[in-house]
């Protein structure tokens, strides 16, 4: 921690605030600039709330000099991380495809659409069986039932499945069911959960909230990495922002800053992102070209009867063709897909 | 619903579009202007998804023309909602403070700042017990020692208790200490928590989520009150914008607009607000002068020394003075406090 | 500057960062903590850009420990700036307040609402002649004839006048009928225009841009400054956030902040803030609580016929019951209005 | 415009909404439905104020049914504009490659760049002469010595040129010396610029502004587009959001949607979006793949040395390897570059 004093704090604020680091357990180490005295405070304490010193009289600015994830960084781990699904790596050079429709409606729909999944070379099937809805009145999923129906469609044809997790009571019976775990937006900063799915053994992937910096979906990753389960996948899905022809912006940058930051791999999901059908195909290729460890994608056959987000489901025949595309950028930044 | 079709829509598009609303269950009616065709879609469809419409051939513009909540809009109830505690009425002329430490810490700490809260003549005592916390190394509270510590320096001095939920299974078991549950502004769109706080008979106070509009706050008290709990209490504590000088911003148009959209209540909490201690007092007046029904305040007699948000805690000196401050501005607008 | 290298940083890449720093004119100061190599920087480069040594190999992090601006903060001066024109002192213990409509429209139109301006109790003489508009189709402002007008009218009834400049080549014009420039928020970073407002002797009022930070708004108060006009005014008028259901979001929480960074009045305009007639008043006796320095008023006599922001107007009715509440409120907080 | 009445409206409130709809020059035409009444209000007025009727009593919601712009909309023109100058042509199926410095420094920096930017198989060289600096104290630019540099660099290397205007006395000069005119962020809703860019006869680069909705940025090209001048170009080159470690977030989701409601060719600057040079690449590639008609690149072969914006210029030899990948992505899509 960096504390920064006013260019003319007194004798007085110097050493109290000196007083009241080391009373906190740090070290510290004044230097003296031209037009600025620092201090430097030194211990090993990421979760600091630096407040604490900048509201001391004489203080100016203070920074926190480390960041407040560990585990989840790259300082803790160089090498990337890939979650190993038997033959599926998440992570690796190969792109992973999580296609499927955003809930299970019937029987005939999803084996219907998983047939088309594994057709198109896909290994994951998507579908959501317990569905956070912002109104209390519209459909919240078949439950248990739509669990087992994505099992036994997932079976059929080889994929492997993920869905969604929205609280603590369901994590033994989704577990039944699924490969992955998937944590939604709105249950980023959802830390009972989160602890929980941290006990767990297999792996989960997160989405980013709809307001939340990289650190703090970091930080939300490192509740689960701190309860012991390693396998975290981080999923890019688009931000608030001001704009309004876009039901989000998808912040594609995250790409690359999160490889940078920190080992674990980042997919990306367009469908949510854009919320609009037509502009899933140029956002999917965007989110390989930037790097994408993999992507997430929406598909029904018939989306005018779909019960949740018809709109941005691309059709099957779409879904194909984008895929071909999907196989050149791959190939031009040297990946497979 | 409204739909505009482009300019040079085609008569098969017309058509398609109408078959569509009516097969969605709209009664249609179709109005040509000079430059555009409008349909109006009418019918008793809150959550339709407008998307379904927006995406067909010929459409240009779709908009909603029913606010997708209905117990919690004026509309709905034109009368303010006062939620009534023993002797404390919440909504009503009285501006009503909640004081009290960020965290229950321990006996001492608790019944000290209780005392205090009860000579500020305030009637309602906040603490938490269960913390929602960043990261997963910083203290996340006393859990059950904590609501007992709360209830018994409350019942001492004769006040109310309000504290934080975070998950369905808690609810039992803070139910047996607190007379108002608090939802955090994380757990805005936890949907099952609000579902099952919508099944008991205590209040619910529901904090405004950091990038949330209001529409989507009152969306998460609908929520609760579709559930037959009609006690709701809305609070505004500041949202993230571009300012990084201050912890949040805190939106004080929000109060004069919940009140016109809304019969709830809403209080405001300039401690969590803006972070830090010396912009308390004056966001705190400016509250009471923009309208609000109560404030949430928080305090500590040792705030160096306290285990969450010492920095943003008012000592009880300034916290008794800011109160006679209050009083006069209440009272400038035709309130008490 | 203080940079933090990588956990692992390398000796070569230690001394290269060092290198560049004193390359770049920087003494440098190294400090080993427990996790991190930390790099002091000392100089006076305040708009040095710390990207070109965060892209150094082995740099994790580099924060600059000095504010951008000079002038304009409290560690220039630390005594209030106070703006005197003639007997009116604006940044003193007074409220000030500039009131009338959005745009002079007519000599009655400007006349009438003077004489109600002054009858008000009010010093100032607020309108627009040249009008920036989103839309090149909307009414652009009556140019010179409207400075005429308005000059007139505020010498009539004893009044100042501000009004707003939108290039360089209006200044000397504009000069000839103004007390106070007012640069709009969409031109807060027009860096040209407030290079020349450095070299004249009147007093600029700058709006704060929709989306800019404090920091940012006050390094545009530093270009004046840096010309040599010391009289700026600072003026909140909201900022741009998700919420829909008001024009902007009233940020007041940065009048606290702009009293305690820098030494410049502020003042507060609830009509721009919120866009929307029945939500000033609430937002006016807020921005006085929270310690403005003054207040900017839209009113107008026929709103339904105004030239632009009618909306927004106060009927003069609501606007003298408003400064009575505004008066009770600045007295209890130790002002006067 | 479409007026959504209270579900209690009265009838006198009905019939004064109808009045003043009437004495606005609207025709009205009311619709009862299940909840609410609704009246259409016809009539060509892109820029009426709909607060005007927002505000009258027994209103809920007030929709203008009309988009603001007209010649910049897919409804005034439905082929794609392309700008054609000598033999290139922007908005054509070719993606066109603007590379250079950030500023001119010096005679031997620009012929350098020039010459790569040539062999890169690019037209067009970038450079600014007039820097608009968030500081008063950083470097402004060479002014018109710049200019002379970057157009004898320019014919030296058979490329055309674009360059930033700041203000309207520039205008003739900067005309002397390029073929693009190019309009920064900041400058984006300087109306006056906009309008005297209107009526010259160059082609017109507009930037979006940090914080503004692709609405507003048509907008602003309709002030261009209306003065009379059709040639222009849209550059996303980011907007701000939360996210702190990028310097603002790319929005590529505003290829396909400029591309959907607008005529006008839309490229990208990934080297501002990012700020930071290991990001450029990816987002580059991610732009192609999405659909942008061209790229603006900041490249520099000292960039330690650079006046400005250094840390995100490519060096040469990373600026050609991508060159090679974007070509294969274009390919991928159907298009050249």
């Amino acid at each position: 921690m960096v504390v920064i004093l006013h260019r003319n704090a007194t004798e007085a604020q110097i050493e109290n605030v000196i007083k009241h680091l080391e009373g906190y357990g740090f070290q510290t180490h004044k230097s003296i600039g031209v037009e600025r005295i620092i201090i430097g405070a030194i211990g090993v304490k990421p979760n600091f709330d630096t407040r604490n010193i900048s509201i001391l009289d004489g203080v100016d600015e203070v920074y926190r000099v480390t960041t407040p994830f560990k585990l989840a960084g790259r300082n803790f781990q160089e090498t990337n991380t890939v979650v190993k699904i038997k033959d599926v790596e998440i992570g690796g050079n190969h792109v992973v495809m999580m296609s499927g429709p955003c809930s299970v409606e019937s029987e005939d729909q999803i084996f219907h659409l998983a047939k088309i999944v594994a057709e198109s070379g896909a290994k994951i099937l998507r579908a959501g069986a317990f569905k956070p809805r912002t109104s209390p009145y519209s459909f919240q999923g078949l439950g248990e039932e739509g669990l087992k129906l994505l099992r036994a469609a997932a079976d059929q044809y080889n994929l492997l499945v993920i869905t969604e997790v929205m609280q603590n009571e369901q994590i033994d019976l989704i577990s039944r069911y699924t490969d992955i775990f998937q944590v939604g937006a709105r249950n980023m900063q959802n830390f009972s959960l989160l602890k929980e799915l941290g006990k767990i053994s297999k792996p989960i992937l997160i989405k980013r909230g709809i307001a939340a910096t990289i650190e703090e979906w970091l930080m939300s990753a490192e509740y689960i990495l701190a309860g012991g389960n390693k396998d975290v996948i981080l999923c890019e899905r688009g931000i608030r922002t001001f704009e309004n022809y876009t039901r989000n912006t998808f912040d594609l940058s995250a790409i690359p800053v999160v490889h940078k930051k920190s080992h674990l791999p980042i997919i990306a999901d367009p469908s949510h992102a854009t919320g609009i059908r037509d502009q899933v195909p140029p956002m999917a290729r965007a989110a390989v070209a930037a790097g994408a460890d993999g992507l997430m994608i929406e598909i029904h056959h018939d989306p005018e009867s779909a019960l949740s987000d018809g709109p941005q489901a691309l059709l099957p025949s779409t879904y194909l063709k984008l895929m071909d595309e999907l196989r050149l950028i791959a190939k031009a930044i040297g990946r497979t897909l």
